[in-house]
């Protein structure tokens, strides 16, 4: 039988209120009885679009993230808004950040990107047949929209040029959707 | 030609010391020469090993976390200590979370596991000729261990079981280094 290795949060406190990032510190009950601190960044979730443009050919983003000090190959992807279902989500980020509205949408699954320090979910979207449009970038929001196959992609994970989690999860998921 | 994405930094202040996470917000300066703010945390990196029991066979971990609420299936991994190398946090978070130690230390790649508001920036390590020993598990932790077929870790991603990120981007490598 397996051991049951549940926290209990004994109280919780929010220590820093960002712009962005909220982080709670709780107390909890560890299974052992004792007890002991926890840190970790309450987030809303995300999603994540794997487009297909052509058959074995997705849209891909070129953007600079300042966390990590680099320019990135990434899949479309972006938060939840309060109030947002994470379809909708998902159908506002890829029209946004890459003109294409997308006529079949399929969920495939979820990752958990952070787990030792944020609660985020990103649920994952396949996105078909697609019609181009026009960009409607946030202010202060600067990417490129290109064109990848996945077989060039996977290779470029290996060449370290793709080293975005949530990227190259979804490329193990759109290996098995795609086919 | 491709455009310069490059945002730069104009200023930097630390907004929040806890335990763990250690918050900034820059004020930087972006590709059209506006000015915006950049919240995150910065981490000083981690590591995850892929460490093969048998042809085709991985060490596994079950793992309560706390930020998502559930237990979590995982590859083990652990965070570099100040003074730490890559390869030494891989040595000796196997050996302590598991009990292995491995006669076969090989680095595949990197990852970038929360590029919008994180730094954290993962190694990943395969190990191989693996010799069982006792577990060292820190005061507070709680894992079990347990062995897992890469055929059947792939297979529990698409049905939902393993949702952790940098698991899932290691079954991805390990399938082109396993063979």
């Amino acid at each position: 039988m397996k051991k049951d290795l549940t926290e209990t949060c004994l109280q919780s406190e929010q220590t820093h209120s960002g712009y962005l990032l909220k982080v709670f510190q709780d107390d909890v009950r560890l299974p052992n009885g004792q007890e002991a601190k926890r840190e970790y960044i309450r987030h809303d979730g995300a999603c994540v679009v794997i487009a297909e443009l052509r058959p074995g050919v997705l849209v891909f983003e070129r953007q600079y993230r300042y966390p990590v000090g680099c320019e990135m190959i990434e899949l479309p992807a972006g938060k939840i808004d309060p109030g947002d279902t994470p379809l909708g989500c998902a159908q506002r980020e890829l029209l946004e950040e890459t003109g294409y509205q997308a006529a079949h949408w399929e969920h495939l699954g979820m990752m958990l990107p952070c787990i030792g320090y944020s609660s985020e979910k990103i649920d994952i979207f396949l996105a078909r047949n697609l019609t181009p449009g026009e960009q409607k970038l946030d202010e202060g929001e600067f990417l490129e929209v290109f064109e990848m196959s996945l077989d060039e992609a996977e290779q470029a994970v290996l060449d370290g040029r793709i080293t975005d989690a949530k990227t190259i999860v979804c490329l193990f998921w759109a290996r098995r959707a795609l086919g």
